[in-house]
């Protein structure tokens, strides 16, 4: 099916800026809370947010098979698990609704305002019921700067990663939509030349560059993905934030991984981004060596384009941009993450989240956490205010952006932010 | 509240068996569909299945504040949800219907017919729906063997083992009713002494002998569970089989953890025991020295006493006991596992899962792997028909069993099991 929606000559009758991540090209779906405290689906054109259960209940969907209350939902599962044709149908003809050539909703004023409010209006809500998480480590550079950091940098890269995509179970019920503020977690951490551990809020809080993807209903129980269907199963992407506790993490994480580490939260955008909208955004991924198994070989622009741009803003301050890389920096690509997820027989789900890993780019300026970017704390980032970052302080807020640009046009994902707030008292506790 | 329900003089007019694990002082809950194809809540005394949506349509749950479809549902999600002066009340209220004193169904020939079922008419069905699956490693005498195994002796326990209820995400997807058949995953694994990774059926197939916990929605994000209140947020305990794989295991877990190694199964039995049910089994736990941080200290009788033993049947023989071990053995406590997984503020839900890790004790026999009981398949199994066993066979079916016994008061947990089944053919993955 012809993905219309795509179409880069197409105007909207709804006002957009010229450096809008959401053009009518874009097209996202997200979850909202409408000013009338209804929840519903919905999508973005410019600064507009539009309901979704409210087009189709006008009819605006007519001769799409759709449910009645497909979008009259408070997670975009069901809707995700409609499948890939759905997904297009849906969004080529949203794209025709608002395209400036078409008069029927434009100029029906009493349809206008139930289905069209401005984004200062909505409050936007997590978009997907996650199943499971999953967190790969994709990005060889990161995995070497921490191996270097942390092991050995004669073999910073351990034996098993240039073969696998390695990754882990990651904490589904703490991933929460951008703009929720981060409690700092209390825990265990091991004092530098102590011999025993100390209780207390962490020290070491890092945030994460990442993106997410997430799937549809894709295989039962025992069958696979094989790597040539697993975009097809992949209904759209989100920034991510991995929020870290780096001191909780090294005295846990031996010899199981990470957990509470990254358990107290992970923040994610709140439009997802369909597969289809990126598509003009494929890229040459990675030259890979050695090459991959053949569950895990494929052809062609494996990766897309999209630039991340991540800032720190303190307490009443302009913020100071501290990271700009780039999703195509990734050595494993998402078709690759998700065929090996599947290659043992797991199985996956609709609404289910998988995460890239720390974006680090070649780069000084691309390192994707400010563990690297500070290199272990030794060279501590300058906010705009003077004031010195090692890690994240009290009322910091962390701001990501992501978008794909060709000349002007360009497709977005918003933002991703999340503010650090004090640790709760240890009285508390007991 | 008190716990009628656990009287131990009560005798139901259904006929039980003096060994079964289904006395009337147990009704666990669980799902299962009728022969007529409705999915349902229901409980089980002795061979009988007890259909509580019908129960409840009934009448019998008058004057317990329930909502109508309350048992009307494919998991237990939202009973538990209900919390637990809920979950007394209708046991207290089970435990009246089905007491041999009261004639009121007894004598009701058309409601018995639509409330009652024999065990072989149903079929059970996973319980509840798993937001997250978090596996801990609480065994000492297990994370013992397998660090005197892989790492050194002389430091078999890791320096954190002791301060931290260590545990990992796991993948839920993949949680699995008893008496579904598991495929035996393909994966990269590196033969010993090879430079390179290769591509195939695992060859060393393991169970893990755990049991699982089962909590209530208890708290927001950010918030913690205090360990006093930790056992008011768990609804009940099932028995729990991690499959595991350990020469995919051996090659992927550094850094992250075990990842495809254990996600293409986690077996879990059908019926959830109530921790009311199990509250005349309590028992001392392990003395911990050194003592714990404060969020991790608890007083009294912090464990159970429950007897798992597990089976290996292979196709069309016998089943071997191979392993008799004890709930009791563990090191860490359910309470101090919740409230270590929350005192970073991590968010816990009605249907999260919380294996044990695996269950092994003081003595060879009572070890709760293959890895362990075989010692790195250095000394086989020997079944009943004379085969030996490194690690599972396909067509081996792994049964374990668990109960908890005072003289002749039993409370169980019945089977849960799982056979293996050979592995994809390698063709259909390209």
């Amino acid at each position: 099916m012809k993905i219309t929606a795509n179409n880069p000559e197409r105007k909207s009758w709804l006002d957009v800026d010229t450096d809008s991540d959401f053009p009518i090209q874009n097209i996202p779906f997200g979850v909202f809370l409408t000013k009338d405290d209804i929840t519903t689906i919905g999508t973005r054109i410019g600064d507009y947010a539009i309901d979704l259960a409210a087009l189709h209940q006008l009819g605006y969907f007519e001769g799409i098979p759709l449910t009645d209350d497909i979008f009259m939902q408070d997670t975009l599962n069901d809707f995700i698990a409609d499948g890939r044709t759905t997904w297009r149908l849906v969004r080529n003809r949203i794209a025709e609704v608002f395209d400036e050539e078409n008069d029927k909703l434009k100029n029906n004023a009493g349809h206008r305002e139930i289905i069209i409010f401005k984004m200062s209006e909505i409050e936007m809500l997590l978009p997907v019921s996650i199943g499971d998480y999953t967190d790969f480590y994709s990005s060889k550079e990161h995995a070497t700067n921490v191996g270097t950091m942390f092991r050995d940098p004669e073999n910073a890269l351990l034996p098993n990663w240039l073969h696998i995509p390695v990754g882990y179970h990651g904490r589904a019920s703490s991933v929460v939509v951008s703009g929720t503020k981060i409690r700092r977690p209390l825990g265990q951490t091991l004092p530098q030349g102590a011999s025993k551990p100390v209780f207390g809020p962490s020290k070491l809080v890092d945030f994460e560059v990442e993106m997410g993807f997430i799937t549809t209903d894709a295989n039962d129980l025992g069958k696979v993905i094989p790597i040539e269907e697993a975009r097809t199963n992949i209904f759209g992407m989100v920034l991510l934030n991995d929020w870290s506790a780096r001191d909780i993490q090294k005295w846990e994480y031996v010899p199981l991984g990470p957990f509470l580490a990254k358990s107290f939260a992970t923040t994610i955008s709140a439009w997802v981004v369909t597969l289809d909208a990126l598509e003009p955004f494929r890229a040459n991924g990675v030259i890979q060596d050695p090459k991959p198994m053949p569950y895990l070989q494929e052809d062609g622009l494996t990766t897309y384009d999209i630039r991340i741009e991540t800032f720190i803003k303190p307490k009443k301050q302009q913020e100071t941009l501290v990271s700009k890389t780039n999703f195509s920096y990734l050595y494993w690509s998402i078709s690759q993450q998700l065929a090996h997820q599947t290659v043992n027989g797991c199985n996956v789900r609709s609404g289910d989240l998988y995460g890239s890993g720390t974006i680090s780019g070649p780069d000084k300026n691309s390192y994707g956490s400010m563990l690297e970017l500070t290199w272990k704390g030794t060279k501590p980032l300058v906010m705009s205010d003077g004031s010195e970052r090692k890690f994240l302080h009290d009322g910091d807020t962390v701001i990501m952006r992501g978008f794909c640009q060709k000349d002007t046009f360009r497709i977005g994902f918003g933002e991703c932010t999340g503010r650090i707030k004090k640790a709760r008292k240890l009285e508390l506790d007991h």
